[in-house]
């Protein structure tokens, strides 16, 4: 018998943050849903949870700034990443069909994702709710058969609600960008990766000197590592000075990422490496 | 007689943007409050305003992406730029004394950055609300003798409320950069500069090959120009592409700038100058 690892997410059970952990763990994992992205990193640190479950960065909106912050305030290392496809589905009760539906609840943002869908169904009212998962979760308990929600389809089976309508959302191309967590130990092992192409995130500052990033960045160009990703975080107690959290193609132990690790540990005030796992496909 | 300039401003009359219309026009400005960012935008598109000036990046919070977004929506241009530093005082109606006040209204934002002020203070209940001027006037519309408001001192001025104690914010290096915006035009000329350093603001997007961003941003470091601020956006319609914001230290027309653009030109495939301005102390 394996033991199933203990996941904290965000969100209510069904939350896209599930998702996630489905593509990462598929049925090895038990979900520990929380309130706040602070309730995820401390359920890790605290190992109430052996691994944790973030969106980092959304293709409509961009970085999730706080977990950016969050990755350098505790002592934790990505070990995996993955995208999710943020399919909406409009989901009701069994029984309820399309024409019953006066109300529409989820999130904000979820409800400004599905414009078109509210303007080709004008007798539907828009509800803003505080989550997409708990909005099923609310029409399954209070019964609404005049309502519908706005969530993911793993939010409909959980809550034993169906879809009256699949992928009502108005751009497809809305991927969010998760990362695996564990806490950081010498003894941590990296995920199984396969044959594939790896990745290493690092956050670094430099000196606040003229071609200072120019520099940096040229300690990865200068061994063909590809950055697939720059991110800069104001620097706290130092005014117009910034964190910069950087993607490359490359394991940590690759020789090329050494040495272009200890490059930049020479032109850096600052460096740490955030982790290195299998790129998502 | 000199024609005062219409100024479109984010929030209600006292916000700290307007702090910047008056560091960058003196008396010279009348002042034009609106509801939302994208209202701002409009009424200088519409000319209902002759300039507008909008927060861009904080020094505890980071950049305000909104604003990075409607900057390459709209058809404006950059032609200043200042930094108000955010100083929250408690501010109340004429009479109330420091012991007769019970509970505190600000924005939420505001009421987070002086958590020690109220860890000192156990007694005041602190009260949200949806702005930091707009807490002054609800507690002087109101006549609220038992409650303060943590907003700026132009605010208390401006509703005739005084101020109970100064600068309670928890960190004292706590910057705005705002910029001022003015339609696009061909006849548009710099704003007065001096002789002080000038900074321009372009946007880009590399093609997605490895070292792109790197060789952009050697366009400029190859000329020996300072790089003061990058920041990446997502580019919507292409998932993991991203659309860069650069400032680099000099005018749009310094021969060096010409040939960095150039360069730029080449390797983008999208390159707008959004503004060249006289940097901010």
């Amino acid at each position: 018998m394996t033991k199933l690892a203990r996941v904290a997410f965000q969100g209510e059970p069904g939350a896209f943050s599930q998702e996630a952990v489905r593509q990462l763990f598929g049925e090895r994992a038990r979900s520990l849903p929380c309130q706040r992205f602070t309730d995820v990193f401390d359920a890790l640190v605290k190992k109430t949870a052996d691994a944790a479950v973030i969106p980092i960065e959304n293709t409509l909106h961009g970085s999730v700034h706080e977990n950016y912050d969050h990755l350098l305030e505790y002592d934790v290392r990505i070990t995996g990443e993955t995208s999710v496809r943020i399919v909406h589905n409009l989901i009701a009760l069994p029984g309820v069909r399309f024409r019953d539906v006066r109300r529409v609840f989820s999130h904000p943002v979820a409800l400004n994702q599905c414009l078109n869908f509210f303007e080709e169904n004008p007798g539907f009212e828009k509800a803003p709710f505080y989550d997409t998962a708990g909005s099923v979760k609310m029409i399954a308990e209070q019964k609404l058969t005049d309502a519908a929600a706005i969530a993911s389809s793993i939010a409909a089976s959980l809550y034993k609600a169906h879809i009256l309508r699949r992928s009502i959302e108005d751009d497809r191309r809305n991927f969010t960008r998760f990362f695996l967590l564990r806490r950081a130990s010498p003894r941590l092992k990296s995920e199984a990766g396969g044959a594939g192409p790896w990745k290493t995130s690092v956050v670094f500052t430099t000196r606040n000197t003229p071609g200072a990033l120019f520099r940096a960045i040229s300690a990865f160009a200068l061994r063909d590592l590809n950055l697939t990703r720059i991110e800069s975080r104001p620097l706290r107690g130092k005014p117009w000075e910034y964190l910069f959290y950087l993607d490359f193609m490359a394991r940590e132990d690759d020789p090329r990422a050494v040495n272009a690790l200890n490059h930049l540990r020479e032109l850096a005030d600052f460096l740490r490496v955030l982790g290195s796992y299998p790129a998502a496909a």
